[in-house]
C-alpha cells in the first residue's frame, strides 16, 4: 500500500498544460496561446470512509490551503499530523489553490492517499481521485521537472573580443550554463537553431539577457557557474559578454522526458537508418510534458500535430502517459466554445487521436472516461453544420488543412471527410460503451454524410474530389488532402479508388505537398495502396534533402526548391521556422507501420497484423512495442523472422514461390498472397521469395 | 477622457468573490464554500483599433504577465512605455494571470483604456471590456480594500493577570490593533459577538494567535502598534498575553463599504426607530464587496440571503454596484452543474433578485446582458423536473426553505411556486429582449405549472396548500411557506386567497416561523393583505425581543422561547449562531415598502406607487431613494406630505373624509380609497383623515 499524491482527475494535466503553454517567449515577450487555457478546479474536496480497529495517526501533506474534517467536524488548526479515531469515519480534506493544483498526500498505518479516495469540485459530480505518479511527500506535483543531464559543446568559435559562438553539434533543448565567470555585467545569450540565427542578435527568435556579478556566485572560481532558469531550444548559442565580465566556459543541461526507446529499425540503407535515427531524436525532443509541435516554436500542444506524434510514439517509445496527458490537455474543460486550438480540423484530430490511442494501447478505462468528452465535442461540431450539413469555417475558426497555398473558405471537402470519420469513431465508442441508441444515430449520420460528400465534391472529369465549394460553386482545383483521407478511410468505391490513385495520388500535375505534416498522410495513403517502394524513395529524397542541408532534427516545412537561409524564414521573420518539429518525424511511423508492417486490429494488440514489406530495401529489421512486449521482425528477400508476444497475430506476405515454415501453418489467400496465424510468445521463421 | 483599469466583464467580480469566499475561517481552519468557485479567465486579450494623426507615446500598466502587439507584431520586451505609429493600427495586449484578474490600464494622449476596448478570453466570444471604477494606475484592481476608520472600545475589563476583555459597545467588523506592546511572546485574540463567546477560549468561533516582539515594531513606544491582518466580526475581544509580553491599549480599524445612507425612516414610536436604525447597521455590516449572509459566519454569498439584502438595499443605500457584483458572483460561469449554492430554492432566488434589481434600478443593460444566464440557469432547472413536471431535491441538492423543522423530501410545494414565478420572470425578460418565441413558451409553461400546483397541493379541508407530496402521498401539514408566496404572487383565486389568509396566515395553529429570513416574506405577505398594523406590532415584539436581549445587530435566528446563551448556539456549537445576519434587517424593507408605501411599478421608478400606511403609528416620515432622487414622505392621521422626483407617481390612500389638496387632483377609486397622479419634481400636501 503505497501513498501517492492524489488530485481531481485531469486537473494536474490541465495545470501542467497551463504552465507549459506559458513558457513560450519570443525576444523576451511572453506569447500565450490564443485559445482558452483551462486549468484545475480551485476548490475541491477529497474524502473517503474508513473503518479503523484502533485510532491511527496520519501525516498529511497538501498543495494549497486546506482543512481537515472528520465526520463533518473540523480538525482545527490544520495540523500536519492528526489522529483518526477508531470506528467508522468520514475523513475529508478540502483544498483551495490557484497557482498549483490542489493535491494531497496522506500516510496512515492502514490507509493512505490513493485511488480509494473520492473527490469533488463541489460541482455535483463525485469521482475517483486520480493517483499521480508522485510518491514522495516532499516532492509535490507542482515541483515536477523533466530530467536533465549535462552536455558540452562540440565547438566554440571566438567571433570578436566579446562574442563567442558555441555549437552543441546538434539541435538540443535545455538550460545554458556559464562557467568561470569573472567580473560583473551583462551577458547576452542569443540562441539559434541555425548558425545564422545565433549570429543574428537583431532577429534571433529567442535570447536572454543576464546581469551577473561573480561575487554573488560564491568564492570558489570552479563553482562560479550560472545556470539559466529558462529552458531553450538551440544548437548554437552566441554568448556576448559586456565589457567587465568574462566567461571561461559554456555547457548546458539537456532537459528531456525519460522514455524507453522501445521501437527499433534498421535496414540495408544507411541513409534510411540515419533518417530513422534523426526522426527518433526529433520526436524525443518534442515529446515532453506533452507532445509539443516544436521546441523553439510554438512549444504548444496542437491537436493536429499531436495526432501524428501519437502515431509515431506507438512505433518508438510507446509511452501511454504522455498520450493521456496530451489528450486531456487538448480537450480542456466544458463548455466547448471553440474548436480545439480554434482549428476546425483540430477538433476532429482529437477524436482520431483518441481512437488511435485506443487501438494501440487498449486503455479502455481512459477511453471510456473520455467518451462523454468526445460526444460533447461532436455535439459542439454538429451545432456548426451549415444547411447542407457540411462544415464551413466560421468567424474566429481557422480552417488549416496545411501550410500550402489553398483557398479554405466555404465548404472544404477535407473537413467533411474528417467529420465523417469522427462520427464513425464516436459511433464505435458509443457501441462499445453501451450507448446503442447514440451509436446507431451517429452511424446513420456518418453514412449519409459519406454519400453527400461524394455527391457534392466528386468531379468525374478530374477523377477525384475537388478541394471545396463556395456558395454552391465547386472548386476547379483538385488537391490531395480530401482524396488521400477518403482513400485511407475506404470512402471510395473501386472505380473511384483507382481513379484517385492514378489522377491524384500519382499525378505530378496535382499541387505538391510541402510540409512533412501532410506528407505523413500522403505517404501513409501511398503505402496503403502498396506503393511502399515509392514511399521509401520519397523518404530518402525528402527527409534526405533536409539532412543534406545539415539538419540534425526535422523541420516544420521543407521546400526543396528553396535555398540558403530561405529555409529558416516563416511568418515574415527570418528565423521564424521551427527546425525541430514533431511532424517532421513521420518516417518512424511509416517505416514501423508499413515497412516492418505491424498494426493492431483489435485494441491494445489483442489482435494484430504483421505485413512486412521490403519497399525496395535488401533487408529490414526492427521491433514494434505492444502492451505485452515487442514484436521483432526481420525480413529479406528470402526469409521472414519474427518473435511475437501476446496477442492474436496474423502474418501476411507476398511470395513468388511457395513459402514454407516449420513454425506456422501457411495458407494461400490470393494470388501470391499468404497468411499464417501466429502463436503467442513464439519465434517464427518463414522461407519465401519476395517480388 | 479618463483611463480606467479594464477587465473581461464579470471577471473582476468573480475574482473578488473567490477572494472574499476564502476569508472565512473557524478556529484557524479555513472554511471554503462547498460550491464550485468560479473565477476569472486566465488568458485574455484586450484590443482596439485606433487611427492616429501622429504617433503617440502610451503608458501601460498591467496586472498579470503580458505582451503588446501592434498590427499582430509584438512590441518586444514588454515595455511600460511604447509608441503607437500614426495611421490605423490594431493595438492588442494579451494578459495571463492566475492569482489576480487580468487587467490593463493604458494612457495615451488621444486614447486610453476604457469601454471602447474589446476583450476576449480566446473562447470565440468578443465582448466590450468592462471599465472598472479604478482610475489610479498605481492602485490596480487587485489592491482593492474596503474603507477603514479607527474605533475605540467602550470598556476594557481586566479578567486576570494576563487577560483583558475589550468591549467595543456594539457588533462591529475590522482589524484589531494592539498599542504600546512591551516585551515579546504570544498574544491571543478571542473574538466574541457575545461576551460569553469572547470569554470562551475553547469554543469561540474565531481567534488569532500572534507572535510579537516589540523590537520588530520600531523604536518609538507610541508607534509600537500592531494591526492584525485579518478582519474579523466581533463586539468583544478577549486579549490574552503570554508572560513576557504586555499590551497597553486596544483599538480597531472598522472596515466598511462606503455607502450613502439614502433611505430614511422615523416615526412616532422610538422602539420602531431603534429597530430601523439597528436594521440599517446590520445591513451595512453585511453589505460589503458583496451582500454577505453574516459577518462572523458564513461570510459567504448566498442567493436566498442576498435576495433579501437586495430589497432592503433599495430602501436604504440604493447601491446598485453591490447588487451587480452579487448577481455576477452568485451566477458564476457556465456550465451550470448545480443549483446556486447547491440549494434548489436558491437558483430561483437569483432569478427573483434579477427581476427586483430591474424593477428598482431600471438597469436594462445589465439585465439584458444577464438574460442569457437566467435562461441557461432555467434550462438547467428544467432538466431536473420529475415526471410530474415538479421539482424534488436530487442527491447533492439541498432543499432549504427555512431552518424550522419540516420534511423537505419529495415534492415541496414551496419550490414549485418559486419555479413558477421564475418562469414568469424569465418570460418577461424574453419578451422585453425580443425573444418572443421563448417568452411565449415560458409563459405557457408557467401557467400550466400554476394550475398543476393548485391541483396537486391544495387541501380543501385545511384551506391552504400543503407542505409537500412524497411518492404521491400529500403531507397532512400545511406550512406558511408556499401559501405566503402564492398569495404574494397572486396565484390564488379570491376564495383561496381568503381561505389562506384565515386558515394559514392568521392561524396561530400553523407552525410559527422562527427566522427573520422567512418572517420577511410572511410579514410582507401580511402587509400585502392590508395587515400593516399587525406587522408593525410583530416588528416591535420580534425584533424588539432581540433588542431586549442586548442585540446591537440582528440575528440569524431568534426563537423567543429560548433563554440565556441558548440564543448563541447553532450547528451543535455553543457560539455557532451569527448575531449579525443580513436577513435580520428586514424591517428596512417592510417599513419602506409598506409603511412609507413606496414601490416601483415600471423599471427604475419610471412609474411608481406611493401608498403610505400608518400601521397604527401616530406619524411616519422618511424617504425612499430612486434613480432620479428621493421620494420624501410624511404622514399622520390628517396630512400626507410628499416631495417627489422624476417618474410617473401615483398616490393611493384611504381616508374617512373627502380628502383635499391644492397640489394634485384627487379622485375616488373605491370605497374610501383615493388616488392622485403626482407631478414629477413637486411637493404635495394632502389633507385627509386616516382610519
Amino acid at each position: 500500500m503505497e501513498a501517492s499524491w492524489i488530485v481531481y482527475p485531469g486537473d494536474y494535466e490541465l495545470w501542467l498544460h497551463r504552465e507549459v503553454s506559458l513558457r513560450r517567449d519570443e525576444r523576451l515577450s511572453i506569447v500565450p496561446p490564443f485559445w482558452r487555457l483551462d486549468t484545475h478546479y480551485g476548490n475541491v474536496k477529497f474524502y473517503r470512509w474508513i473503518d479503523l480497529e484502533q485510532e491511527e495517526q496520519v501525516n498529511l501533506y497538501v498543495e494549497g490551503r486546506y482543512n481537515i474534517a472528520i465526520n463533518d467536524r473540523y480538525v482545527y488548526g490544520n495540523p500536519s499530523k492528526f489522529t483518526v479515531p477508531a470506528g467508522k469515519s468520514l475523513l475529508a480534506v478540502s483544498v483551495v489553490a490557484e497557482v498549483v493544483c490542489p493535491a494531497i498526500f496522506l500516510q496512515g498505518q492502514s490507509f493512505v492517499s490513493d485511488s480509494e479516495w473520492k473527490v469533488t469540485a463541489n460541482n455535483h459530480r463525485i469521482v475517483t481521485a486520480a493517483s499521480l505518479n508522485f510518491q514522495d511527500p516532499m516532492r509535490p506535483p507542482s515541483s515536477h521537472k523533466l530530467a536533465v543531464e549535462p552536455i558540452v559543446p562540440t565547438a566554440a568559435t571566438l567571433l570578436d573580443k566579446s562574442s563567442t559562438l558555441i555549437d552543441f553539434g546538434k539541435e538540443t533543448f535545455g538550460y545554458v550554463r556559464l562557467h568561470g565567470i569573472r567580473g560583473q555585467g551583462q551577458i547576452g545569450l542569443f540562441y539559434g537553431e541555425s548558425r545564422e540565427e545565433a549570429l543574428s542578435v537583431e532577429a534571433c527568435e529567442t535570447y536572454d539577457l543576464i546581469q551577473l556579478d561573480e561575487t554573488s556566485l560564491g568564492d570558489d572560481p570552479k563553482l562560479m557557474t550560472y545556470t539559466h532558469p529558462s529552458s531553450r531550444a538551440f544548437r548554437y548559442v552566441q554568448v556576448v559578454c559586456e565589457e567587465g565580465i568574462q566567461v571561461e566556459d559554456v555547457s548546458a543541461l539537456y532537459e528531456y522526458l525519460p522514455v524507453e526507446y522501445k521501437g527499433k529499425f534498421r535496414c540495408s540503407d544507411d541513409r534510411i537508418n540515419e533518417i530513422w535515427n534523426i526522426s527518433l531524436y526529433t520526436l524525443h525532443l518534442t515529446t515532453r510534458e506533452f507532445f509539443l509541435d516544436g521546441i523553439k516554436r510554438d512549444r504548444w500542444v496542437w491537436s493536429g500535430d499531436a495526432c501524428q506524434s501519437f502515431l509515431m510514439n506507438y512505433y518508438s517509445f510507446f509511452d501511454n502517459a504522455v498520450c493521456r496527458r496530451t489528450l486531456i490537455a487538448l480537450r480542456g474543460k466544458d463548455p466547448v466554445e471553440t474548436h480545439i486550438n480554434h482549428i476546425l480540423d483540430y477538433s476532429f484530430y482529437w477524436i482520431l487521436s483518441l481512437q488511435d490511442y485506443y487501438d494501440y494501447s487498449g486503455d479502455t478505462e481512459f477511453v471510456r472516461d473520455h467518451y462523454p468528452k468526445a460526444l460533447s465535442l461532436l455535439e459542439f461540431c454538429a451545432g456548426r453544420e451549415n444547411d447542407s450539413g457540411f462544415f464551413e469555417g466560421q468567424p474566429d475558426d481557422w480552417v488549416f488543412v496545411d501550410w500550402a497555398e489553398m483557398n479554405n473558405r466555404g465548404e472544404v471537402c477535407f473537413e467533411q471527410v474528417l467529420y465523417c470519420r469522427s462520427l464513425e469513431i464516436v459511433a464505435g465508442f458509443a457501441e462499445r460503451f453501451d450507448d446503442a441508441k447514440k451509436a446507431s444515430a451517429l452511424l446513420v449520420k456518418s453514412r449519409e454524410l459519406r454519400e453527400k460528400i461524394i455527391q457534392a465534391f466528386w468531379d468525374p472529369d478530374a477523377g477525384g474530389l475537388v478541394h471545396g465549394r463556395r456558395e454552391g460553386v465547386l472548386d476547379e482545383k483538385v488537391t490531395k488532402y480530401a482524396n488521400m483521407f477518403a482513400l485511407s478511410y475506404g470512402y471510395l468505391n473501386e472505380t473511384q479508388t483507382e481513379s484517385v490513385i492514378r489522377n491524384v495520388m500519382l499525378n505530378d500535375e496535382v499541387q505538391r505537398i510541402v510540409t512533412p505534416y501532410m506528407r505523413f498522410y500522403e505517404l501513409a495513403a501511398l503505402c496503403g495502396i502498396g506503393e511502399t517502394s515509392r514511399v521509401v524513395e520519397e523518404i530518402k529524397s525528402y527527409w534526405g534533402g533536409m539532412l543534406d542541408l545539415g539538419a540534425t532534427s526535422f523541420w516544420e516545412t521543407f521546400d526543396p526548391s528553396q535555398s540558403g537561409s530561405e529555409h529558416y524564414a516563416m511568418y515574415g521573420r527570418p528565423f521564424g521556422k521551427s527546425l525541430c518539429h514533431s511532424w517532421g518525424a513521420s518516417p518512424l511511423y511509416l517505416l514501423g507501420k508499413y515497412v516492418l508492417g505491424v498494426r493492431p486490429t483489435e485494441p491494445g494488440y489483442a489482435a494484430y497484423i504483421l505485413e512486412p514489406s521490403l519497399g525496395g530495401l535488401d533487408w529490414i529489421e526492427g521491433s514494434v512495442p505492444t502492451p505485452s512486449g515487442e514484436i521483432a521482425v526481420y525480413a529479406d528477400a528470402n526469409v521472414i523472422k519474427l518473435t511475437v508476444p501476446e496477442g492474436k497475430g496474423l502474418l501476411r506476405f507476398r511470395s513468388s514461390i511457395d513459402p514454407r515454415s516449420s513454425d506456422v501453418a501457411i495458407s494461400c489467400v490470393g494470388e501470391d498472397v499468404y497468411e499464417a496465424e501466429l502463436v503467442p510468445h513464439s519465434n517464427v521463421l518463414v522461407h519465401y521469395r519476395s517480388f
